[in-house]
Parts: C-alpha cells; sequence; structure tokens
C-alpha cells in the first residue's frame, strides 16, 4: 500500500464532475475551541460522506477497480461497511447482499434494507458473519468486498488523508479509530511519517494494541459502546504491515471517555456522531494523547450511524 | 446597512486568533448529491457555529460594539438568539437575562439555564417577551441585544456571507431562510446583487411576504413546524429596507416540504439540523425556486438546536 495507488483511487472517485463519493468538508478551528492548549484542531467531517461513514470511499474504489457482474457484491460488516456498500452498489444499480452479526444494530440493519441490500444475519460476531459471506462468495460468483482489508478499500480510504493534505495541508498529527484498521491503514500510507498518526481503539476492542502486545495479529474480544463499527476481532493484514512501518502510538480509551466526547460535540458543536467518531477528542480530552502547545491535530470524525435518541 | 459595517464586524470578530465565534465550514457538492439538475448546491454549515446557529456572530459583534456594564445583557428570542446571546455572555463572564415567549421548547430553556442565563417566560409570541424585555432594560441599564434588528446583530450576520465569498467565490444565488430578518439582511447587504439572494418563510410564519403584500412591515400570525425559530412576529426594519433594495425572490413553503427536507439532511447526510435550517432545500426539492442548469446555489444551513430524537 502506497501514496501512488492512493493516488490512483482518487482519480477512479473523483475523476467525474458528479462522483458519487464526496469531497468532505474539512474544519479548522482553534484549540482554544475545545479548551485545549494545542495550537489547532482540524476536523475532517467524513460522517457527511456517501452511507455516513468513510467506508464508501473504499467500498467504491473496489467495485469500480473490478466491476461486479450480476451476482453483484457481498459484504462482511458490522455496520457501516455493509451500509457503504449498499449504498454505492444502490447508486450502481448492483445487487448487493450483506451478512452482519447480531451485534449490528436494528436501526443499522433496516438501513440497510432501505439501501435495497438482502441482509443475512449470522454469528455473535464479525467473523462469524465473515465467513458465512465467504462461503455465499463460493457459491455465486459475487464480487467480495472486505470490510477492510482488501488493497482498493484501504487505497479508497486513504483519499480521505490525501484530501486533508490538499485542503489544508500537513497537520503535525491524525488521530484515527481502529477497528479492523483499513482507515488508518489508508491514512498512514498516505501521510507515511510526514504527519505523527496516532492509532485509537476503545479498551474494550483493541485488535491493534493487542497484535502489538502479541508481536502479531491475534483475535480478541470485543464488546463495548463502539463494538458495531469498530468490533472487528483482528487488525487486517494491510493494516499491520502498514502500522509496523509507520505509526509508533496506539492508544486505548475508556468507555466513559468516549461517550464524554460524543455528547461534547453534540452539545457545543451539533455534530451528530457515533461513538467509534468520538475516540479523536476523547484521546485529547483525557490527555490520553497529549499534543504540543503549537500542535496542529487533526482528528478523523469517521461516521455517523448513530440512533440520534442517543445524543441526549 | 453595508459592506464595510460587515467587514469591520469580521475585524471585531476574528480579529483575535483564538476567536469565540467560527469560521463555519463551506460545503461544496454537485447537484446531483441532491438528484438536482443544478450544478453545484454549495451548504454553508453555519448549524456548527458557537450556540447551534448563525446569531453568535451578531450578538458578540453587538457586545464588543458596546461592552456591557456589570447589568450585563437582556435579550428577547424565541430561541437561537437567546442561545447565542448566553453562549456569548457564558465565554465573556457577563449576567444574561433572556425573555422568551410560551412557543420556546423546554429543550431550548433547558440549554438557557445550562449557558448560565436568568431565563424569563413571557407571553404567547415573541412581541410579548420582547416588550417584558424592554421593560426590564429601562429597569437595570443592562445592554439590550435585539434578536435581529440592530446594525452590529445585522452586521455580524452578514460577515457570514462574507466568509462564503472567500471560501468559495461568489454563488448564483444564496437561499436564506427568514423569521424576523437579521440573516437575510446581512447575507443581502453583503451580497448587494452580485448574487440573486432569495427569502424563504413557512407558510406559517411569513413575516417578508406578507410586508410586501402590504408594502410595508405588518404583525402577522405565526405557528408551525419553524415557529420557535422563524417565528418573529413582524419584518425588522433593518431587514425590510435591505431586502426591499436587494432581495427580489420571497418564496412561502409548507410545512410538509421543510419536514421532508430536515429529514433528508439527517437520513442521506447526517446533518441534524432544526426545521428552520430545512427551507433552502426545502426550497429547490419542491421547485419552488428553480435553479437553472449552470447555477451554483447556496444554502444557508442556518441552526440545529433541534432535539435530535426528531429526526428519525
Amino acid at each position: 500500500m502506497n501514496r501512488a495507488e492512493i493516488e490512483q483511487a482518487d482519480r477512479r472517485l473523483f475523476g467525474e464532475p458528479q462522483a458519487l463519493v464526496r469531497r468532505t468538508p474539512l474544519w479548522k478551528l482553534p484549540g482554544a475551541a475545545f479548551q485545549l492548549p494545542c495550537r489547532e484542531v482540524w476536523l475532517k467531517l467524513e460522517q457527511v460522506q456517501l452511507g455516513g461513514s468513510f467506508k464508501a470511499r473504499g467500498m467504491l474504489n473496489r467495485m469500480l477497480a473490478h466491476p461486479p457482474g450480476p451476482a453483484g457484491v457481498v459484504v462482511a460488516s458490522g455496520g457501516n461497511a455493509g451500509i457503504a456498500t449498499a449504498a454505492v452498489a444502490q447508486a450502481l444499480g448492483l445487487h448487493c447482499e450483506v451478512f452482519v452479526p447480531e451485534v449490528c444494530s436494528p436501526a443499522k440493519r433496516a438501513r440497510l434494507a432501505q439501501l435495497g441490500a438482502q441482509v443475512v444475519v449470522h454469528g455473535a460476531a464479525y467473523a462469524d458473519a465473515l465467513r458465512a459471506c465467504q462461503q455465499r462468495q463460493a457459491e455465486t460468483g459475487a464480487l467480495a468486498v472486505h470490510a477492510y482489508d482488501q488493497p482498493e478499500v484501504v487505497a479508497g480510504a486513504g483519499t480521505l488523508a490525501m484530501e486533508i493534505e490538499q485542503q489544508g495541508g500537513t497537520p503535525g498529527s491524525v488521530l484515527v479509530s481502529v477497528g479492523g484498521g483499513g482507515l488508518i491503514a489508508g491514512v498512514a500510507a498516505w501521510f507515511e511519517q510526514r504527519s505523527r498518526v496516532v492509532a485509537l481503539e476503545p479498551q474494550l476492542a483493541p485488535t491493534l494494541y493487542s497484535a502489538r502486545a502479541a508481536g502479531q495479529p491475534v483475535d480478541v474480544a470485543v464488546s463495548g459502546l463502539a463494538a458495531d463499527s469498530l468490533g472487528a476481532r483482528r487488525i487486517g493484514d494491510i493494516a499491520w504491515a502498514v502500522t509496523q512501518r509507520h505509526v509508533r502510538d496506539a492508544v486505548l480509551l475508556p468507555d466513559e471517555a468516549i461517550r464524554a466526547a460524543q455528547h461534547h460535540l453534540w452539545a457545543h458543536f451539533k455534530l451528530a456522531l457515533e461513538p467509534a467518531a468520538a475516540l479523536p477528542l476523547a484521546a485529547l480530552q483525557t490527555g490520553l494523547y497529549k499534543a504540543h502547545s503549537d500542535e496542529t491535530v487533526c482528528l478523523v470524525i469517521c461516521g455517523a450511524n448513530v440512533d440520534p435518541a442517543a445524543l441526549v
């Protein structure tokens, strides 16, 4: 995974004036807007992307690189990747089957059905749904879209980082939530070490942190507030390789801090976000990531597939 | 009201690197993102402003131009102006009293109290609360902040238009919701006729439309979905003067169309907005404002003081 693949993805995704996926806003604020001592806080507002998370970039890149036949596409997803795949498939007129684990919220299942996808619920966790999806793909010959561990999917996510740099320049650090690691792989492959890319995980879903402790990707138990979007059981191989090379910091965050940051972003910034999108602010508010006084910190606001009633 | 006053307001508001109010994002999308035949749709995402609406710009400008004494500030407001005044006063360490009519939602009253304001509920509509506020101001000598009809308040709102132009250039048209008219007065005073500024009102709160029919500002009955933020009974004098000079189109929208646009912006763009902020998209979706095929239309997304449970 490298910058050239990301540039290629960007041309594929945004080469048309009427692109399906969206350039999303980069919002620059002084640190004081968050009562933080750093110089600037940038918010990459990716939650307004098609499908409500960054995932559509990778899914569309995969489908444009390998145009599916009549069997369409299949994906296994705890939620956001499924929604993004369904949204992209619907826009392209493709048949779409989404395999989800039982932890997937009713709201997300309903949204998938609204997007025209056939929803198959299978197993307690993401890995179970993935096995069923792979079996189905072998039967039908549909294009398999992986939620986070395919080169086109990672390169698509990386276009978000390329976009940050085009819109605002190079931040001192970029704070990114990690589930299966597709997003951080794309972001770190783009920035390499020109920006300090920081991996953030819930204490209750520590795929990268545990892989580092073990010296290789390992299965972990996942639970907690953000499990329906950061609930991959194991860091992806691409993410493992890229983060080993380019990411020094892997920080774990307690659910209370994630919830507090999610509520803060609604109460004070009117950003309606899912818990996964609040990890970057939680890292700053807890001091578990400390920015220095002249640092520009970019927070990747990765998704908004949330029941808005949960915000108050 | 002219461009020089708006430029002065902008220097006052944003002269400090740690400004209290925020530069807000301008998001450019192809018309196709909304299934609209126009070339581009720009969203000025002002709902992420301090206090959840554009109002903080004008309130801070008023308080910086006339620094209040120990009696602090008083304001009468159907909601957003009160919240913005309270938020700004809290940040400046000023005492703040907010007079609200009974139509003001419990959620907005609670938010005012959270922001340290003393809340006084008076009368059925905005004009009643305003009279009580004026009486109180005469007693205490507090600085009176008007929700929409003071030069500093209008000039502050106008900085939003100046910002649009600095961020994105000059759009073909700018669609703006109207209650008392402070926002459209600032926007139209900035753009003059370089951009086509279109006034949008709910059918159930037609202050500008009725003034035009009568040839002068008149009191109107207000009700409906957006009454708690667009529920002024009469267009402001400044707004009347500016719009007579610079605004040709005044369009009325039914509540059903406003509700549909509000839901669309949540479902497809994850923007959690109050009804008043949905009028611009409602105007395009209903065809009550028709953009031509190579037009760039800027929608002013004016506020997000909404109970998120109302979005689904």
